[in-house]
C-alpha cells in the first residue's frame, strides 16, 4: 500500500539502486578517501559553485546538527521556527551536541518566518548572560509546504550578515523547492548568501545520505573534525556519494521531485472539487494541508495513511512522493466523496 | 548610592558578618565535611521536614542548574516561564550543563504559569523523536514580583505529579515570598509538593550562597555527585552554611524580607498619589513595576539606579532591599513629583 | 586492486545487496514501524535469547557511543582499552554526547584488558570528587586480532557485576570472533553476561549498518529515546534490518567469517617461511600484525595497501576481508619473499 | 585542632576580613560593574602586565574548567598530569563543560610533566579521527609541592607554541610556587609564555574565591561568555575582588606563602633526625611528603589530621597553611618520635 504519510515512506529510485551496485565493483579508501566521493565532490562543486565544501552524512537529524554546530560558539543560540523539524522532532540532539539554546520562532500563516521576528530574537548582543544569537535555520519547503521565494531568503540573510549571524537550511525536501521555483542550486543556495544547508537525498529515493553542504569559509572551517565527532562519517562512504552522483546527473531529481509537486497541485486540484475538506495552505512543493471532517480520517487512511497535523482542528498532511500516481489520487478522492 | 535596581546591589548583612567571623575561628573539615555544616543540615531538616536534603552552592546559575540536572535525562525538556531568569540570564549553563531543551511558557498578566500552559506543553509522552517533559521551574516571587499562592503552588504540582514531572522552584527571593503570604518554609515548599528549590541567599544580605533543597528521593539520590560535577561545592563550605544559620536562626530571615516587603508596599502607596506613572502588576513582594514617562528615566536613575524592564512601554522595575529606607523613598517620589 | 588495509575497503556481500532490492518493493512505515525491522528484531531474539532488545544504526562510533550513553550517569567514568577504536578513532564523541570521562586502560601483550588493569580502575566508589566507574568495554575480537575466550569474558563480567558496572564489547568484527571460538552469539555474548554490544556488519560486507543490542533491562529502559538523541535513527530503518536478516539467515555470517579467518591463518602460514618478517600476535581471527624491514614498505603496499600499526618498529597490520583470496595472499608473499 | 590535611582547612587571613568588611560599605553594581573590581583589575595588570585579562571566580574547579574550556574546540584533546586535580578530583566536569578528552600523562618521580610525555601526546595532527591536542595544564608547584623552574616552564611553553597548542596553569597554590622562586608573578607567569593560568586564593587565605587570568588574546576573546556560562559569575563581584586586593596589597601573599613554605621546610629538617619515616620528594613549596610505618597514622592524626596519599606504600601528605606554627610541628615531631 502507498502512502501520503511521508515522502519517506517511499523505497529508492532505480537509477540510485543501479548506482550502488556500480559502486560495488572493487575495493576502495574509506572514510571518504575514493574516487567516487572525490568525483562527487566535484559535482556538488559544479552545481554550487567553487566555494563550497561538502561532507556527507547518514540523516537529516545529523545534517542538522552538524550545520548548526560549524556556526556556535557554546553560549550561541541557534534561532530556528517552532515547528521546525529540528525544534520538533530532533529529541534533544541539537542542545547535547551543540550545548546551546534553541530559540522557537513563531511563523506566519504559511510557516515562514518574518524579517520582524528574526529582529525581535537578535537582542542583547554582547550581553554574557544571555545566548547569543549566531544561526538561523529556515527550512525549504516549509513544514507546510509553502516555499521562501529567492527574495524572501536574500533578505533574510542580508538580515543575518548585518548582525554577524549565519543562515542555514534544513533542506530534507529542497528538490521539491527547486522545481517549485523554477531556481537552479546555485541560485536558490549559493547566490541568495546561505551559509550551510542540510541537502536531503532520503526524501527524493535515496536509500539513505545527506549532505551537508558549506558556502563560508567560517563555517567550513574546522567542517572535517565535526564531521567526524557527530558520528556521521560513515566508512563506506562511496555508497552515500555515488547515490547523490545519480540525483545530480543530467539533473535526474528535476523529473522526480516534478512529479512530486505535480501530483500534489493534482491532489488539490481534485480536493477543491470536494465540499466538506478545505486546503488551508499554499500548495507550493508536494505536500497538500487540509481540513476535514475528523470522521473521515479512519476510512480515508485505509486507503492510504497520511498524518493528522493538528488534532484540534483535524487538519491532515498529504504527502505526496516520487511515486505517488494520478489513479490512486483518484482512488483516494473517489473514497473522500463517498464519505458521507 | 542606594540602588532600586537589583536586591543584589545590596551588600551583607551585620548578622551574617558576624557569623562569618564567628566560623573562622579554627581549621574545619572541607567540602562539607566540618560541623558548621553538619549542624546547618539540621536546621534545614527543622524547617523543611526530615525529608530534606541540602547542598550549598555558590550562586543562583548554580543552584538552578544542579537542581534541574537532579531530574533529568538528557533527552528530556525543562518547563520554565519565557522570562525566567533561567531563560534569560543563565547564558546557555542548563543546556551545555544538562544536554536538555529549555522549553518557554507563556505566563499570564502577573508573571505567573498557569495550569492550562503547562498542559500545552505536557505533549508526545513517549515519542523519542520530541524531547520529554521531566521538570517546571517556577520563580517565587515571580519576575514580575506576584507570589504563587499555596493553593496555585499546589494544583501546578499535583498536574505534574500525576504526569510523572517533577516541580523546582527558583526561590531566588523565596523570603519575600514566605513573608508575602505568611508561610513557614515548610507549608510553602514541603507541603505544597516541591520537589526541589534554588533556597535564595545572597538577595537578602549573604556575603554570597544559596542552597539547593531537595524534597524527593529521586532527586537526592545522585545529589553530591551532581553537587560536585557542576563545580558548585566550596572547599570552605562552612562559610556558606553559617551565613544560612544566621538567617534561619530565630527567623532573623522574616524581619530583613519583610522589611523590603514594606518598602515596596510603601513605595506603591507613594507612587499612587503621581499622575504619569502607573504601576502595572500588584505588589505582593519587594518589586513595584510602573510605567512612566520616557523623559524620566534618567533623572530618577541618578537618585538611585533602576531597570528599564520593557523599553517598549518604558515600564520600569523598582526593587527594594532590606536596606532600602522610608526615606530614601520619599525623596525618590519627591523627585518624581517634581519632574514635569 | 584489494587491499589488506581494512575490511572496510571490501564492498557489499551480493546476499545483502539481493536483500535491499528485495526490500524495496513498497512503502513502509518510517523509522523502524515496518514489518521487515519487526521480523529482524524477532531474528535477533532467536539469536542472543528472548532478553535482547534491539536498534539499528549506521556506524560503529554511534553503536558505540549509543551503547555506552545507555549506562552511565554523568559523573560516570566508562573505561576501555587505550588502543581501543573508541578511545583513539572516534575524536570526542563519547565526551560530547556522554560527558563522561574517559579512562583508558593498558592491555596485555595481546591487546587484552586484565581483570588486575579493571581493578585498579575501580577506586575512590562514592567519593564524588572522581569520576565513578559504571561500565567497560572491550573489542571483540581486540585491536590485535586477538580473541577473549568465553571464560575470560565471564571472569570479566563477573568482577563487573560484583562491583555494579556493566560489560559493552566493541563487536564491530563480532562475527570473525564467533568462528574463531566456534561460539553461537547466544554462548558468547548473552550467557558470558554481556550487557550490551555494538554488533558490527559493516567490516563483514554490509552496505552500512550496524546493531545496538542490550541484554540488561536498566539499559534498554530508555534506549529508544537515547537512539534517537544520537542521530543514529535511520528513517528508512527497514533498509538496515534486511541486511541483518540476509547476515543471520542460515547463519551466512560463518561463511564469510570464516573465509576472512582462513585468509588471515593462510597468510600467517605463508609468513613463516620469509625470513625478515615474524608475525607478532597470535593470529585468532582475520587479522595478521607482523614486523617486517622498513625498506619493503613501499613495494608490499603498491601490491596490496595495509596499514603501518606501529611507525617506530614498523609493525604492519594485514587484514583480511571476506573477499580476499588465496591467490591475492600467493602473489603478496611472492613479491615479499622477492625483496632484498 | 589545626591539620596537616589542606591548606584548605586554614581559614580566613585577618587582611581579608578586614577587605571585606570595608566593602560592605554600600550598594555597588553586580556581576562585577562596581568600583572595586574595576580597581582590582588595574592590580592585575599592574601584577601581570598590560596583556592580562582577569575574571573572578569561585573556586579551584571552576577556574579550571573555564580556563581550559577557553582554548578548545569541541574536538579537542585537553593534556594534564594523571594525578592533576583537575584529572582525579574534579569529577567530569572538564568533559560535561567542554565536550573534550582529558588526555593523562605520565609524570617523573617530583609529579613533573616532561617535554618527552608531551611530545609523545601530539599525534595525529590534523587526523579528524582523533581527538586534536589543544591545551596542556600543569600545575605549579605540583601535586608532590615539587615546582617547575622558569626555564622548565619556558621550555614546554615554547613546545606548545611550536604546536599551536596553549600553556595553562593550575595554580590553587601559585603563591607557594612564588615565593620558593622568588620570582614575580610576571617572571613566572607572563614571561615565561603562559596562556591562561587559575590564580588561586582559597587556599593562602581567602574566604573563597579564585582568578582566571588570561595572557592572550585569543583566549581572552569570549571570556566573558564563557565565565558567564560556567556559573562561576558571582553577583556580588566585589567580594571576591577586594579580597585579591588585599593579598596583592603590598605583596602580602609574600609573608604568608614564605611562611607556609618555611614551616614545610623546618617540618623536613626535624622529620630528618627521625628514622623509620623518609621524606620522598624535594620539599619545594608548602607540602611534604614520607612514607612512614603504618601503624603510627592513626596516632599522629590525633595530633595532626594528614592523608595518606598512597595506600599502597603509606606515602602522606603533609601540607602545612599560612597559620601553621613552628611549636604545633615540634608537638607533631614529638609524637612521632615516641612512637615505637
Amino acid at each position: 500500500m502507498k502512502s501520503l504519510a511521508s515522502d519517506n515512506y517511499a523505497g529508492v529510485l532505480p537509477e540510485i539502486m543501479e548506482a550502488i551496485l556500480a559502486a560495488n565493483q572493487q575495493h576502495a579508501g574509506s572514510y571518504g578517501h575514493d574516487q567516487i566521493t572525490h568525483r562527487v565532490f566535484q559535482s556538488f562543486r559544479q552545481a554550487f559553485g567553487e566555494i563550497a565544501d561538502v561532507r556527507f552524512v547518514f540523516n537529516g537529524s545529523g545534517a542538522n546538527v552538524l550545520s548548526v554546530s560549524c556556526a556556535v560558539d557554546s553560549f550561541s543560540s541557534i534561532l530556528c521556527a517552532d515547528i521546525s523539524h529540528m525544534y520538533v522532532d530532533e529529541s534533544t540532539s541539537p542542545e547535547t551536541f551543540t550545548g546551546c539554546r534553541l530559540m522557537p520562532l513563531k511563523t506566519n500563516e504559511d510557516g515562514k518566518i518574518t524579517v520582524q521576528s528574526i529582529k525581535e530574537r537578535i537582542i542583547r548582543i554582547g550581553d554574557e548572560h544571555h545566548p547569543q544569537p549566531k544561526i538561523l535555520s529556515i527550512t525549504q519547503p516549509t513544514e507546510y509546504g509553502t516555499v521562501y521565494s529567492l527574495a524572501e531568503i536574500r533578505e533574510i540573510s542580508g538580515l543575518l550578515k548585518a548582525n554577524d549571524m549565519y543562515l542555514h537550511i534544513d533542506g530534507a525536501r529542497i528538490f521539491n523547492a527547486l522545481v517549485s521555483l523554477n531556481a537552479t542550486i546555485k541560485e536558490m543556495i549559493t547566490d541568495t548568501g546561505v551559509d550551510i544547508i542540510s541537502f536531503g537525498g532520503t526524501k527524493l529515493g535515496m536509500l539513505f545520505g545527506e549532505a551537508v553542504v558549506v558556502m563560508h569559509p567560517d563555517l567550513s572551517k574546522n567542517l572535517k573534525f565535526r564531521h567526524k565527532k557527530s558520528m556521521q562519517l560513515s566508512s563506506k562512504n562511496r555508497f552515500i556519494a555515488c547515490q547523490f552522483e545519480a540525483l545530480l546527473k543530467n539533473n535526474l531529481w528535476q523529473q522526480y521531485a516534478q512529479h512530486a509537486n505535480q501530483m500534489a497541485a493534482y491532489l488539490n486540484e481534485q480536493i477543491k472539487e470536494v465540499s466538506r475538506i478545505t486546503v488551508t495552505k499554499p500548495v507550493q512543493a508536494n505536500a497538500v494541508f487540509a481540513i476535514m471532517p475528523r470522521d473521515w480520517t479512519k476510512a480515508l487512511q485505509e486507503v492510504m495513511p497520511f498524518y493528522v497535523w493538528d488534532e484540534r482542528t483535524n487538519e491532515v498532511r498529504l504527502m505526496c512522493s516520487f511515486d505517488t500516481t494520478k489513479d490512486e489520487i483518484d482512488e483516494f478522492v473517489e473514497v473522500m466523496k463517498s464519505l458521507p
